[in-house]
């Protein structure tokens, strides 16, 4: 059976154009002109390249992977006339600056994209994906000679880019970096050491690839402050602009992984290779960050995408798989067996996956839609607000959607019983590349860490509680609306939950942390379960009024999701407020029995 | 980094010896000699065999696969030698009996066996064990002559066997069985179809296979009625029991699987195969169930033993992987980053398994206790309460047993960061490999289909209710100890939950049987929690006043269960009882937008 994927176009458009509204994204520079139609046609091309051109080779782009042969690193020769398709249309530089060859478009349809192809082919997408978040790094932070030399042709998809944090010894804890630069003193430096888990690292798709490296100057302070970014092209650079000799970084190996197989994950040593530093000495970190988050809710959207394929697949299984009768009222009596999408519990565990995607789509959005915002107004105090929001709702965005993406996988395989076991269907191999999507960019538990740890302290804490309070206001406003009682009544009990939460884990914060870093994660998921609830309502209210089978769906959509996802809240709360002790007084020694 | 594995031997004979009672299988027939310490030789065994032998080919038999070329199919070459030491040291006939060179030990002894040989080689095991209920289903079924010509040769592990169930267009309706079978007159019959999932249907460990097969005769009535049982040998045997010409049997494919790569899943044509009719004709399906009651259990042990060694292997890596600081107290001031145990989320995701698995094995030799009973009692009443038992859990013990599986593995996974998503580990196998588990042997929404359809009406309805009843007594009989009131409070709460969920479920069997079907997978793993809540706490009150780390840990673990792990039972019952309009709402037809 051949997969299928329809783009969410339509979802996509109604939440830009009748709920989050069309005018905040017009009224930031550069983007007065982006209309519902040019936006439509922009995510359907896409749309239509991922279903025709990524979609047919991602099987046997798992099946061939990516190989390591005689030192040669190579794409699965399937993925390269469609990388080649895929940079001609120009897929690469989607919200890339129109002044080093980009479309300029905003973020947020970036990240539409980027769910498309998340959902389609992941193995393929990574080629460019960091490649991405170089080049944007590089804008914000590199000298002018750099950009200039570098980016259009990473832009433009010829050349490629590289993340290169990761040592053996460390990848949560960057502070723990041991690669080292050596300042040449004529605005070279030598880098020496070894990388490992590099998305990329090397392959045959493009002409040249521009490590980005984290490393340690020699004079460095120790820590996260002594950490430095550079600029490692594989091959020299000339003046001209033309490609020089071969850098001294060679790929030690690739890896073996469980997925996304198509992608050559490499491991890199630099042996005194030639590089740039990229924006001021010692403050590598900051910088990698800055980037690192916007890259989070990309991981995020291809969670998001891969959930959405699984379902989709499952339904058609569904409607055409034959087995056992359904219980009454049957389709038709005369049949042996009727269509499994008359069980009930099949229907559930889709509409499960279903109420969460839309809903994980919304929230998605809200965030994408602050981070063009936050990087184009001229408002100041839209700008912080912005900022605030992007750096709360990141952790909660991209763990949400990536455990999302492998839930909704593995319950997709449940619905195709047996089959869904064997390869045929696509279903395992989903199950097998959405499973990167909680490990890298920060493991899930990171992000948890990351929410509770900073995002709840400091500025970013208070402005929580006003985040918080806004929606609040939101359901104080609309408490006598009868009509929206079903879905109000609910997400303003959740989100009561979340707020006396909030209060206990702040409380935590300062007497225990310990306690407070046990309950993260479950509140990571209380923080995403309730605010969907709340973006689930203010939609309900938006299409308020408005007759048809989308708006009726939607409804029922909405009210599956308060009834049958949303009461995980109240164990998620139970189990932070009442659960820690337990956690605390079973020592690290206890495990020795 | 190679696996480890620690047998679980000191948990199984406490459950048996301190908390079940070994007299309660001294009793029976048979039985009357086991002593704990031969309980635990066998055990200890058992578990060095696993991790000696098995573990350490169960990465090469992923990676080797098995194989079909020019038509032969061959188990992965390091499965070879392991076999034949496995059969030589009896393991194949562990509670056979010894009437057919059996060791005739109780079926809770082969459950434990089972559930380690599922941590260690879930492949490997595979060639053994549907050979294992197809003995015990010809001992239950088949003539004399058929017994003493099959069944040793399969107790021994010379020959295997087959269960061929399974058609393209029927897993779960079996009523659909297309194969049919032709009666020659002569006491033998000519088999003619293709069955597909057919677990070690070929391969090269042993010296002949003996095909199970359900076909229909011609003249049978339509549906599950009109199914009969045969047994189809691949070499046909002499009447002096050597082996004479291959029967027509051919293997068409072997799957390509996400898991479980060692073991060959064959689809088989059946073309005029002679065989034999196994018990009454039209009446194979009930014996058949009968059979495959036993191997869900048998399932769910290989769910839990994958849970553990994954559990075991998480525990030492994050003993050892040195990363970020962990919140004070820290284990050592002076170190950069502190091993990951010291994290609390990441202890928390090491307890959530082991509180889980602890409780899952405790509820998994209670069930088995009751299969022992239920075989071997010579008294009527403890036979019917036994059986009744058995027929209440089997479907909780495998669902919650393989969802806990891959949940454990899932998790375990996420410890390692990064590095599980790579073979080295081995986590990822054991992802891949326990995901067959909640698939086979009926899926696991099968089961609560069978647990609310089947058993909680009629005469297992009743019992069920007597068998909460009682759990209700014991809490009704310790209201007053107040030093267990830690672990009864919570888990009497839980069983009030599983009551009231189980009248409300009840009701809408009558009422609204759609309604009752969508809420049963949730009503399955409600029940799971609670009774297994309840489990706990009856071990509590078994170990009150006994001093000794492991009682302190054991003490530690169930509260954590209580605290952590329980409370999801608040949202189930939410769930299932408020959630079930707001599924019935949404049409088939709502699907289409």
């Amino acid at each position: 059976m051949t997969m299928i994927y329809e783009p969410p176009v339509k979802d996509m458009i109604f939440l830009v154009d009748e709920w989050l509204g069309l005018e905040n994204i017009n009224s930031l520079p550069g983007y007065h002109d982006l209309d519902v139609e040019s936006l439509q046609f922009i995510l359907e091309e896409a749309g239509k390249f991922c279903s025709a051109e990524l979609l047919t080779i991602n099987r046997e782009g798992d099946e061939l992977g990516a190989t390591f042969i005689d030192g040669v690193v190579k794409a699965p020769s399937s993925f390269r006339a469609a990388y080649a398709k895929y940079i001609e249309a120009g897929w690469t530089g989607i919200d890339a600056d129109p002044e080093y060859g980009g479309q300029g478009l905003p973020k947020l349809v970036q990240y539409f994209v980027d769910e498309m192809l998340g959902a389609t082919n992941l193995a393929f997408k990574l080629y460019s994906e960091l490649s991405h978040g170089a080049y944007h790094l590089l804008a914000n932070c590199a000298a002018a000679e750099i950009r200039q030399k570098f980016i259009p042709k990473m832009v433009a998809g010829v050349w490629s880019g590289t993340m290169c944090l990761t040592e053996a010894h460390c990848g949560t804890d960057l502070g723990l970096v041991r690669t080292r630069a050596e300042d040449h003193g004529d605005g070279t430096y030598s880098i020496t050491g070894s990388k490992i888990f590099i998305t990329s690292g090397d392959h045959d798709l493009v002409e040249n690839i521009v490590h980005l490296v984290l490393a340690r100057l020699e004079d460095a302070p120790a820590g996260t402050h002594g950490i430095s970014l550079f600029a490692v092209p594989r091959n020299w650079v000339n003046e001209d602009g033309s490609l020089g000799d071969r850098n001294n970084v060679n790929t030690g190996s690739i890896e073996h992984k469980m997925g996304i197989k198509g992608s050559a994950t490499c491991a890199l040593n630099f042996d005194q290779a030639k590089g740039f530093l990229v924006g001021e000495a010692n403050r590598g970190l900051s910088a990698m960050f800055t980037m690192m988050n916007m890259e989070r809710i990309t991981v995020a959207m291809q969670g998001l995408g891969m959930a959405d394929i699984a379902y989709q697949n499952a339904l058609i299984y569904a409607q055409d798989r034959l087995q056992s009768k359904a219980p009454p009222p049957r389709p038709d009596e005369s049949r042996a067996a009727d269509p499994i999408i008359y069980q009930p519990e099949i229907k559930r565990q889709l509409l499960r996956i279903r109420s969460q995607v839309e809903g994980a789509r919304a929230l998605a959005a809200y965030a994408s839609l602050h981070v063009d915002i936050m990087e184009k107004t001229t408002d100041d105090s839209l700008r912080k607000n912005a900022e605030d929001t992007v750096a709360l709702l990141t952790p909660v965005v991209k763990s949400f959607l990536t455990d999302l993406g492998v839930s909704s996988a593995l319950s997709a395989q449940q619905v195709f019983g047996g089959h869904g076991y064997i390869r045929e269907h696509g279903m395992e191999q989903l199950v097998r590349d959405s499973r990167i999507t909680t490990l890298y960019e920060g493991t899930n538990e990171i992000q948890a860490a990351d929410l509770v740890g900073r995002k709840l302290t400091g500025r970013t804490g208070e402005f929580a509680d006003r985040f918080l309070a806004k929606w609040q206001q939101l359901f104080d406003d609309t408490r006598d609306n009868d009509y929206m009682a079903d879905y109000i009544s609910p997400a303003s009990d959740a989100l009561a939950r979340l707020i006396d939460t909030t209060r206990w884990m702040r409380e935590r914060l300062r007497s225990d942390t310990a306690a407070a870093s046990g309950a993260a994660v479950d509140y990571q998921r209380l923080f995403a379960l309730s605010i969907i609830a709340c973006l689930w309502a203010q939609i309900m209210i938006s299409i308020q009024g408005k007759n048809g089978l989308f708006y009726a769906s939607k409804r029922k959509i909405a009210l599956f999701y308060m009834d049958q996802v949303l009461p995980e809240t109240v164990a998620l709360q139970q189990i932070i407020t009442t659960g820690s002790d337990s956690l605390t007084d079973f020592e690290v020694t206890d495990f020795e029995l």
